[in-house]
């Protein structure tokens, strides 16, 4: 194997771009009003597209999540096969999907049709979070792709905490049918939740704290 | 030569790019839908866009298995010159070029003009298969490119089975003039089918099972 | 610590990813005139455009150096946790958000609402020079995530600096009540001062002068 | 300094992104014909457009030839100081601007207004080949930030061929006034011409042939 991008690097780099781009194409669904005609102000055009504001941060926060926990995750993982390429990919396929029912949700939310934008909304994070349990599964099973000395506690505390991802999906999509903007707001929430630093909160690297590989990373 | 990007480094992380872009811009060709009159709802709208949704996924994992056989060649590539460029650009061309077809396709569907949008697409599909080829058989000839000591097997291997690339998407071409949807159908069977994991397929590092570079790979 | 992308080296691509398409984003937002009827001339009609020029250039050279200030924090940072993970996300949504107060501003400049457009415009600038401040503090508040052997003095001039950034963005916001283009003008100004090579100006990474890491860095 | 993205990499990698973006965003201004009616079919609509295609094949492949000399000079420059990062930010922004003349040439190749748009899609070329030989004289001049061990041979050709660069982008724009498509074919022969792997042309890391570093390529 080279030092050219390998192993489970270019996966890890090409997956970076796919969260990146997805995350910055976002903004492109937030239009410039025209034609605001007095005595409206431009002032009130904006404040009127507020639906397009929340579901953009929304999906904003959650795809910055998504792409923390991949990172935490191959950061146990050290080798790659066909099966964990292609459950990547299933779940490159939800996030690069996830600005077209952002759009969606902010076009109709407060119009008819809003259930149905919601349930298209939380019905993308829901595959999302299925996939990232198959990517991990397939890959920590016995072990299998994960590096040799992982850490056997991260690896659990991982698993059984995934285990309850789709979930709150779950809860997210039947709220919408009450109320598409308590969804939102329960999505939005739970990011933050899970992106705002808890004190407790291992570092993104828990094997850093073992130094392995201090030399690698140049100091 | 430096440890800054160097060798096939920096042509892998441009075609990276390339390919993350060009799968992730996809999804901007799935348009909202508009003005949705009643008794029209979003779902039967949204029902309506189905060839959108179906050129989507089979672009996307079409450039998705392009991804994986890009990254898998250049696993034997351990060195560049301006022939391999050229052609590594022409095959760039080629995934760049694709969204165009793709919302062709999905606009054109089950219109008049069908046949003519397929064939744009399955005749972009073909240019990138052959420019797959030339990149290959550059590299490749007489392990011009490849690392010293690269798996002459596996080279073969991928050698034999890169000539009936361009054969599978000429079958599928042939069968857009009979049917614009099941020759989509067909591109996006060929895709799953090559990204489906296989119980014995190689691990996309052939090269990983010697152990070589086992200690850049940090386990 | 494996080889693949990690400790803070996967935040920085990810961050990158961020920075360059949001740069590259920009220039969606200039359109090509539509409708050009004689006696007006194409040349006129992109005359005509000037304020979405201005604004481009302000906000590409603005992304600019916010991405050589990210570059220059991130040679002093060496280990990564939640909270600098949520403070950068905080400032890669300014980054990823301003491609739409740059549209903006450069679709209102000259007509009612103008002063709004600006408002807006400011306004992220601060948000973005504030998350900085917090992404910088949370780093090197008691050398918490610096490289252990990091640069007193170069690490101590940068907490000083920045502490002064969001003031000139506030000072831009408040001349925007004045006048727009002025307020476009001293954030390019302010931009292209940052910007331009300064001949006594420490080199972005002062520590090389030190030869640390030379091994690594193949010279 | 340290391994995690440094020195040069990482604006190497800032500019892959630049490049790899602009690269792909072009076809982003090639569009789906709307409206064909009968007796036009979409065929024929398709070869309408051709403008935008020769538009499209000519930035590709100029954008395409400017990544592999920004890559080229990369490979002898191994420190980074605020006057490259300048220069190399100026370079960025001609690269990032491109889509526009690009898709400006598209629309008014064959109108009134032609000239003008050819005259500000050369003229941003010869700003990108200026700021090619400003990146390049700045880094270069007495060796200042080039590899100690650098070929001087190499970087005297360089040099020498780049001091006509702009010239060759000079004529496109003269020839532009008599006849525009002429000054694209030019642009695009030029651009192929570069692109063209030469059987005596040098391989891209010219200093790979001295074995230098191949202990870090792997092999």
């Amino acid at each position: 194997m080279t030092a050219s991008l390998s192993g489970t690097t270019r996966v890890e780099a090409f997956s970076d771009g796919v969260f990146a781009i997805a995350i910055t194409l976002l903004i492109l669904e937030i239009k410039v009003p025209h034609d605001v005609a007095p005595p409206a102000t431009l002032g009130q055009a904006l404040a009127h597209q507020w639906p397009s504001y929340l579901a953009f941060l929304t999906s904003f926060f959650t795809i910055l999540i998504m792409w923390v926990n991949h990172h935490r995750l191959f950061t146990h993982i050290g080798r790659c096969d066909d099966r964990l390429l292609f459950f990547n990919g299933l779940l490159l396929l939800g996030v690069a999907v996830l600005p077209f029912p952002t759009a969606l949700v902010a076009e109709y939310l407060g119009h008819a049709g809003q259930t149905t934008a919601a349930s298209v909304y939380n019905g993308t994070l829901i595959v999302i979070a299925i996939c990232f349990n198959l990517l991990w599964r397939s890959a920590s099973r016995n072990g299998r792709l994960l590096h040799e000395d992982h850490d056997h506690d991260a690896v659990r505390h991982i698993t059984e905490s995934y285990r309850y991802g789709p979930l709150s999906y779950v809860v997210a999509l039947a709220l919408g049918f009450v109320s598409v903007t308590a969804s939102l707001l329960l999505n939005l929430t739970l990011a933050l939740y899970f992106a705002l630093p808890s004190k407790t909160a291992a570092a993104i690297s828990p094997r850093s704290r073992r130094g392995a590989g201090d030399r690698l990373e140049g100091h």
